[in-house]
């Protein structure tokens, strides 16, 4: 079990399933022979029970944020020796950042730097449990990141969680020129990187160089094919109909789902940096990543995708010792090398 | 209904269903409002009868090429109409070809050509019926287009169908400089560009400026997770276990069906001029398309993706009034014009 699933694991055993909670319908597949063993493995993980758990007030969604930050206990450490990287807890313009380095970086590298948003629908992830990603980023891609550990709901209501992301970003444009930063992040992490985009092109800032989100979030509304025919396949998320449709509904605290801020998808996408979008072919998220994908081609941006095979939502970033994650992570890298001045 | 289903439907109504033959299971999902009225509408569409069709002999399969042949018939003359183009029937070193041509073509695309091979299981689409994606590529694209009618079985069994292709394409090479030439086509076509490519790369012939298989059939044995996730999703090809799987055991006429040629994802792409891949989430070809996507970038081929959101095996070229056709065709257009000198 990957290191993130055994922390949500963990963390859902002390969980209570909602009274009347509907029992997951998993669609059984044989397993596929043409990835890694690593990922294979990974396929063949039945999907969280936790999936349809449905917090029934603020209190409870708080437990079961803080039993999965405290779960990463288990395996950062782990994590960020094998990977040699350093981590450095600091805060930007009053934002709480990890700073997580390699210890060698290339000289064309030590003057850029890539800002990470983690995943967790807007919920989990707080603290350092949210640096996974970003360790790998540092440490497979040899870049710096400034991994960003936002405000969330239910605590911080919207709009925190993209005030965060900009007061960093803006206050990052200081010292360093937009032209050698990049943005990166996956899941709900993916839609502040576009989220971010949309706010500083309307505000008139120069945007990133760069953005790579990966299976973002890009519609918070079950609205997108995938939703429904991987329902049940994919064994991260498993569906929209539990904890996920309750996370997106609070982190709208009201507004409109479809507000762009919020699902970017909806965004006018015109200017846009070169993107990169992943996915993988059982993701709930791939219609997320598609659409987002096909609507920034027709506004005339520069953007890339690639599609895991047999890949659930975001499992090239849940095992360093995976092929897919060493290939992912590359692919980042020469992305963002190309981009960034 | 769109003319080439339409055309095989027709076809199929005077087919026999071969006894004891498995009934379709369709997988039934929500119509998605994320795609254009004609996709829709062509989503909506049941899967054809004929998925499960099994000829029992070498006239079986003739006699139902031949129906299909003919059903083209009812809808290219409309279709070369509204496209504008011309269609001239010649012969290139022997093998015959369609050349297709807009009536207009830009100055800088006059001395550029695009090699055609149709789709079909490489048992349909002969004479004229396999023109339409190539009449779409002349119409909306503004190319010229070489497209290839190349011997099938069962009357001409392997290796006949690539041997048309290269024929082709070594005399195309007295003409024009590989430079300037693209190759491009979907499914068994898709295939066939891959495979031309790996064999002139191993008689050292130049390679053509970039390719572009679409939902390309680069595994012919049934490897690949989509063949089994997307079966009974996908509404054009179904499920492997039909004609198709009977289809590829005809082509190959004995030899591995894992041999290079037949299923270029296990060839070597090392040296593969820019390629441009194409699916779409619920196509039965998904995983046959990722595959080889992730096999070009790993060796370092700048190898892009486009995955349609909502869309079945090939139906981007399906109906000329679909937007996702305008912008398939403008995409490899584009494509062409950037890589093709």
């Amino acid at each position: 079990m990957p290191p993130v699933k055994k922390a949500l694991f963990a963390a859902f055993l002390t969980c209570t399933l909602a009274a009347g909670a509907q029992e997951p319908t998993t669609r059984h597949f044989p397993l596929p022979d043409t990835v890694s063993p690593e990922l294979r493995a990974m396929i063949a993980e039945k999907p969280p029970a936790y999936w349809n758990f449905h917090p029934k007030n603020e209190q409870e969604w708080k437990d079961w944020a803080a039993r999965f930050a405290s779960a990463a206990d288990q395996y950062l450490p782990q994590l960020r020796g094998k990977m040699d990287v350093s981590v450095t807890s600091e805060k930007i313009g009053g934002v709480p950042v990890f700073t997580i380095a390699p210890k060698v970086v290339q000289n064309a590298d030590a003057s850029r730097i890539l800002l990470h948003f983690h995943g967790g629908g807007y919920v989990l992830g707080a603290g350092e449990s949210g640096t996974q990603e970003a360790i790998l980023m540092a440490g497979l891609g040899g870049f710096r990141v400034i991994s960003v550990d936002y405000r969330m709901p239910p605590d911080f209501p919207n709009p925190a969680t993209l005030d965060d992301a900009m007061t960093v970003y803006r206050e990052l444009l200081k010292t360093t020129p937009a032209e050698k930063i990049g943005v990166f992040g996956t899941s709900t992490g993916g839609g502040i990187t576009l989220a971010l985009t949309l706010r500083a092109k309307a505000e008139g800032l120069p945007l990133p160089a760069a953005i790579a989100p990966g299976t973002p979030w890009t519609d918070l509304t079950k609205t997108g094919d995938s939703y429904f025919v991987n329902e049940g396949v994919d064994n991260i998320l498993f569906s929209y109909d539990g904890w996920l449709g309750d996370a997106a509904r609070l982190y709208a605290g009201g507004k409109s789902l479809k507000d762009p801020l919020l699902s970017p998808v909806y965004g006018d996408v015109h200017g846009f940096p070169p993107t990169l979008l992943t996915s993988g072919t059982r993701d709930l998220f791939l219609s997320n990543t598609v659409r987002m994908h096909l609507k920034l081609r027709e506004a005339g941006v520069s953007a890339d995708l690639i599609v895991f095979e047999g890949m659930s939502h975001a499992q090239y970033y849940m095992s360093a010792d995976a092929p897919e994650a060493q290939f992912h992570f590359s692919e980042l890298a020469r992305f963002f090398r190309k981009h960034l001045k």
